[in-house]
């Protein structure tokens, strides 16, 4: 029997790192599943429908939350994003984990969900406002307006960091990105993610048996 | 605030390599405090009193349970062996952690004392019973009768491997103590061993008010 595979949540505030983290996790370990979500916002330019989002329209949207295809869903600045549930699904069978770079609301919905046991839950936080502000400018590309919406939605963000299981300050990104390796390499070594080990204990008694 | 220390808890059968790991990990992290037993058998040649253990008299130890100095013990061939309470408490107050090498009736107390949030318990199994065999017989020191004894314990302490947090098969010992490091490490970010974390985040919040 196969190891189970597990839900690796990764929340934080926008500009705080969690994308590269999570595109740095993806490159350490090929058998990691990215779940990529469904989104009924518009495509920027370069982004690839499938790639960054599975792109939708807001009645397509609708029915797949109707017929239970979401495995979580919420809506942010007037768009929905949710994370298909069939892919995490078919992983967790081949006994691959599923990272999900999403924000508290959809933690929230997978944590509360029969799959919740599965789930492990980082957020990691800005080492300064001043820092998360100098990181979203540094993207140029929107206004002063878009900039200080997001800063109010990183507010919210934030006030949800307890209800994670680990919590990491990334005020360094390869450190911050060796403690989110520790994490995932010590809870695939919780027991109860490792249903095989029942198999190898029962060849040890057999050999004490066989004495 | 300083962090919560925890309390790390080490099982395996005789043979199995759980106490050079320990050592290790006490030359890898001067911090951990190692939990040194109480016992009632006689000291063996070489070993020191407060070192391998506290060696004391049936009715001394009788009175440390009794006066509940003992935050767990248990009797094994004939002798009793327990943990003393105050050094635990006194190191979790430093915000230290705790590392015990005991047997599973030991870490069974402990996980249901007051103290089992603080928990983390970690079993290592042999890669098979004939190398548990080959590494107690290297000992040399003991008649078959004895060696006989301890592979029954054996089986009996691998029979409560599912109790634990995290399971470790030891077939290479560096990959085990770098497995062990891991969990470690991993269990000291977990969100709730970080209350600082909630001044960090006040802070983080003062930003956001303060432009």
């Amino acid at each position: 029997m196969q190891r189970r595979g597990l839900l690796l949540i990764l929340s934080s505030p926008s500009g705080a790192g969690k994308s590269t983290l999570a595109k740095r996790l993806m490159a350490w370990d090929p058998s990691l599943r990215f779940s990529v979500s469904a989104t009924t916002r518009a495509p920027r330019p370069g982004e690839v429908d499938g790639r960054e989002y599975y792109f939708k329209s807001r009645a397509e949207f609708a029915e797949l939350v109707a017929t239970g295809q979401m495995l979580e869903h919420a809506e942010v600045f007037g768009n929905f994003y949710g994370s298909p549930r069939a892919p995490v699904e078919a992983a967790m069978r081949e006994g691959r984990d599923t990272l999900f770079d999403i924000d508290w609301q959809g933690g929230q919905q997978i944590r509360n969900s029969a799959l919740g046991r599965d789930v492990v839950s980082v957020f990691v936080l800005p080492p300064s406002i001043a820092e998360l502000d100098r990181r979203l400018r540094g993207r140029a590309q929107d206004s002063d307006e878009v900039i200080a919406g997001r800063m109010a939605k990183s507010r919210d963000e934030i006030s949800h960091w307890a209800e994670y299981d680990y919590v990491l300050v990334n005020d360094d990104l390869d450190r911050t990105f060796e403690d989110l390796l520790t994490v995932l390499k010590a809870e695939r070594m919780r027991r109860d993610r490792q249903p095989h080990l029942a198999e190898f204990v029962r060849g040890l008694n057999g050999e004490f048996e066989a004495r």
